[in-house]
């Protein structure tokens, strides 16, 4: 535990204090006066982190306005989303854009959106659902410290959202990995949505908290702009801990009808006479002068290196190896080649193989514990600081992150999952560490990329294109050793597939990927001996999905059969279906229609009708 | 902060010692015998255990092994479900089967599945997703305080899965509430799956921590009997907060080429020699001379009273009310009626409308603040005990709590799910607060049903009818306000749908639900001007799906159009086009298709072509 220190207040120039003080009332009015114009919106949270922001931004962040992409720039995380206000306030102040697009705030047309995203370039993430800023500042800090910049991160947080384990996640890897040039402001203003937070304004007690989980803490008055410059000042000369500001704040501060009242979140102040007696609460301070700036960072440029092509991998035309193993070796092929690329797992590195780059390159990889919602926002943070992340798991304990992506989703990230251990046929382990909703999951992230290797070859080529395809993009992976489908100089595409067997009397067509693919094609070579030749489409590329081979063999076959390892909604199927709708051909789905439970892997598959036998009874029954 | 005591020791008998230690010798032989058999599992963690398990169960807990139901059982959560060979052991010496059972562990018909699920009846709850058995055995200790039983709930965690933030969410609501009847055993043998933890053998971090979320904490040695029936005994008298027993362990404890070493997470002994030293090293214990049992619980029988249906709604004809409002208020009817339900919120309560439950029932709601994870699982505890709970969220946080709900499908439990303000209706608040991939969520869990109230009227009779319906039934509630569709009377069934419009000339089919089948309805309107009639499905029941109704339209309108304020993928489309194969209609989806941002409702409903105009722009299109 790190000792709650009296530090001693250094003095600060008046004209600095009053200066920020100036600038904090600024950002209440353009808060409540943006919000009361767009008629919805978060003013009472913002007028709690306004001396907080005023002081952050006008003292001391290092940011280069004119060049938001600077890497040497600092980074500033609004995990309190809905304060946004208060922070495009600031922005504007700091000359970023002009005071006068702050009344669009909430438009259609305005980058300045209710919650922040990065259609303004000056948010790096999107937030809003609540508890996940912490982790996305702390892949920032990782990312900043792998390439030795001197940027600091802030991460400012309301006291609502402390209630959110993903916090108490990033606050231990934090502190676990000595990343003190991340710095926590915590805006406790003691009331929540709903009602009042279990702590009321027991600053005490989250300071705490904080230093159980190896932090250094210093209590403020959140109004008191002495006091919150003095501990910006010593967060950023402390050293070895990540450093947590604790400010004691009043929602609403500054309004009378607002201040320290419950009932005030989320609601703007209607236009006319409150409108009016608000901004006259708050006063009206001056222009400045001049216009405001931030501090310059250390440096402008800064040069990772540049990434090349993977070579082809040298697989022997036996080898028999799971795709996740290829995927380990293929991420060590990429890291070869690509220096962007960083790797991060939650414990599971052994099972998932990601070991293989750790062992190669430790100093980009990030063991994350057993904590996958603070794996996925530290890769989003990683991703915002221009890395290329792949984060590993079994794919069912993606699950455990759903929220973090479907926000990545929103950051538009560029971050990658893969999802191991997919289906039944991982056996006696049993459901619970079976992922069979992940397809779904991960389909539905408006522009994600989803993959489905099933063979070394394919596994290498597919992580090869993740890194270059833009945006999510899943690689779902098996546990059983497989078979080569494919010699090692195939090519393959975003939204191709492999036609691995095809006649002009084809009668019908199958459609699968990872280990069930193997078993479709035994299943084929089954059935050619029983003259009845069927079509064998290996579907790795399940989003965006080969429309035009699946309708081609929809059309010559008359019959399309979808095999997957997956429960039936969402997955491989329907996208399947999807792309076949307004064709005239009939369609047979057959995937885990129930809950599996443990087992060897082969009886599963059988099961729910996934191995050969079965494929060749199901095809033999619809001919 | 709780301060952690030097407690004085009580004295226990030698033979109570000696016999709990020799049970647990032959808890870890079990393991290590039914592990080997089985070719997989984790024996080295449920060495590090088996003295906490035989020290929990023929010590401290009271279960009347003949009547699992017994309301008055004490509980025992396994959180490390990986351990769950020791636990089965358990149950096996203490007369809940045959010990030779434990032979058949993982096989495919057989309940001692490979992790804890409810197939056998000494599991109430599945685990193996780290992290998420604190959070269940609170909402047991919960339930047990509602209905004034004296039952204590035991949860045996590890160390590695305490990196999972839900821990912490439940450690923070425990403490928050008082939950005295609930223990949480810590088994600190200081590895994970792949490396060893963050903090290693330091027990005293891991009390501190649990003191600084307001546990009570004492401090062990995991593999002393004395030690360990002593902190037992301190635990069970303790009172006005949560207790937990922090267990310094060994992984692999007895065996010497296992113990304390790592690379030996998940690994089975193998037969033969290695299998023989092992045992040998354990030693031989003889049988108990007769059947050992575990303490009586104090009481057999409760009743908690009886359901009745819920009573018609009283909406005049010109209610203008959001479904979200009308989970409120059917919330209230059901209350009112059915003693088992309880109402669950995670500080969205004036939002989801569940704070009308709360006023009425207040001894019935549990706030969870923003903690989703723990709410969820808070929810599957309760309903473990025989209650009903509903919990609700913004449709977009229930993500969040993806893992818990997955489990909860393994667990089967009877949790009611609801998700407020789905899809881009919503408006200004963004993307960040839109739910637009929770149909597929929901509809991907094996057994759950996925309703989609319109109006007041069918949100209260859906409410009504999740309550009657097993398994886990996800309710999607929209934000806008919407006239009624149906008058009081009307009568619902999961699988159901009602055909709103329809002649035997229509020459397309509307499918929809929520705010989307209004504009559907006013596009239909206004094509029936134009002398085109179309059919409109109001499709409330999205899992199971009105397999019969939806082809019957295909059949007879040629054409089906969904309309759905949700992603494409996984959602209502994927599910009629689903219903429709192999049927010869024409199909097509509106949905929205890309990432939206903020904005009016209304305006973002037409960016994505969901609105009236645009409805009746692509029905003339398409005929």
């Amino acid at each position: 535990m790190t000792e709650q220190t009296t530090p001693s207040t250094p003095s600060y120039s008046s004209s600095l204090v009053s200066s920020l003080e100036a600038i904090s009332n600024r950002l209440r009015r353009h808060s409540i006066v943006s919000t009361s114009e767009a008629g919805s919106g978060h003013p009472s949270t913002c007028l709690s982190c306004a001396d907080l922001v005023a002081a952050l931004f006008f003292h001391a962040l290092r940011f280069e306005v004119a060049n938001p992409e600077n890497p040497f720039n600092d980074r500033f995380v609004l995990s309190k989303g809905h304060g946004v206000p208060a922070v495009w306030a600031a922005w504007a102040e700091a000359g970023a854009f002009a005071v006068e697009e702050l009344m669009n705030l909430r438009k259609i047309d305005s980058p300045l959106e209710g919650h922040p995203t990065p259609r303004s370039p000056w948010a790096d993430v999107a937030t809003g659902s609540l508890g996940q800023g912490l982790s996305i500042g702390l892949g920032m800090a990782i990312s900043a410290k792998m390439d030795r910049l001197d940027s600091r991160v802030y991460v400012l947080m309301g006291d609502g959202e402390l209630a959110e384990g993903s916090v108490w996640e990033a606050a231990m890897l934090a502190s676990h990995r000595n990343v003190d040039n991340l710095v926590g402001i915590l805006d406790i203003n003691r009331f929540g949505q709903s009602q009042g937070t279990m702590y009321g304004d027991d600053v005490e007690l989250y300071a705490r908290r904080f230093q159980s989980f190896g932090w250094e803490t210093e209590i403020v008055d959140g109004h008191d702009m002495v006091q919150i410059v003095t501990a910006l000042d010593r967060a950023i000369s402390h050293q070895k801990t990540p450093y947590a500001i604790v400010a004691d704040t009043l929602k609403g501060k500054g309004v009378s009808f607002m201040e320290d009242r419950d009932g005030w979140h989320g609601k703007p102040v209607s236009q006319g006479a409150m409108l009016e007696q608000a901004l006259s609460e708050i006063g009206n301070n001056p222009e400045p002068r001049e216009q405001l700036t931030l501090h310059s960072p250390s440096k402008r440029s800064f040069a990772i290196g540049t990434a090349s092509s993977m070579p082809a991998p040298k697989f022997p035309a036996n080898t028999h190896l799971a795709t996740r193993q290829a995927y380990g070796k293929a991420l060590v092929a990429l890291g070869q080649v690509n220096p962007r690329v960083v790797v991060l797992d939650g414990d599971t590195k052994n099972s998932t193989y990601s070991q293989e780059f750790l062992k190669e390159f430790p100093e980009r990889f990030v063991e994350c514990f057993i904590a996958e919602q603070n794996m996925i926002g530290a890769a989003v943070g990683l991703s915002a600081m221009g890395k290329i992340p792949f984060a590993s798991s079994f794919a069912c304990f993606l699950t455990r992150a759903c929220d973090q992506i479907r926000m990545g989703a929103v950051s538009q990230t560029n971050v990658k999952l893969c999802g191991s251990h997919c289906g039944v046929s991982i056996g006696p382990d049993g459901p619970s560490q079976m992922g069979l909703e992940d397809i779904a999951m991960m389909r539905a992230l408006p522009g994600s990329t989803v993959v489905y290797p099933s063979d070394a070859v394919s596994a290498h080529w597919l992580v090869g294109l993740a890194a270059k395809t833009d945006g999510i993009v899943y690689i779902r992976t098996s546990r059983p050793k497989t078979s080569l489908v494919y010699n090692n100089e195939t090519e393959f595409q975003i939204g191709g597939s492999h036609v691995l067997r095809s006649s002009d009397r084809d009668r019908a067509t199958l459609v699968s990927a990872g280990v069930t693919l193997h078993e479709a094609l035994r299943s084929a070579e089954i059935l050619a001996e029983k003259e009845i030749p069927v079509r064998v489409i290996d579907l790795y590329s399940v989003k965006p999905v080969d429309e035009g081979t699946l309708r081609q063999a929809a059309e010559e076959t008359g019959l399309v059969i979808t095999i997957e390892d997956h429960y039936p909604e969402g997955g491989l199927g329907e996208a399947v279906l999807t792309a076949l709708a307004n064709t005239n051909c009939r369609y047979h789905r057959i995937a885990v229609t129930g809950l599996p439970r443990s087992g060897p892997g082969n009886e599963l598959l059988r099961k729910f009708g996934l191995d050969t036998a079965s494929i060749t009874e199901t095809v033999e029954r619809l001919l």
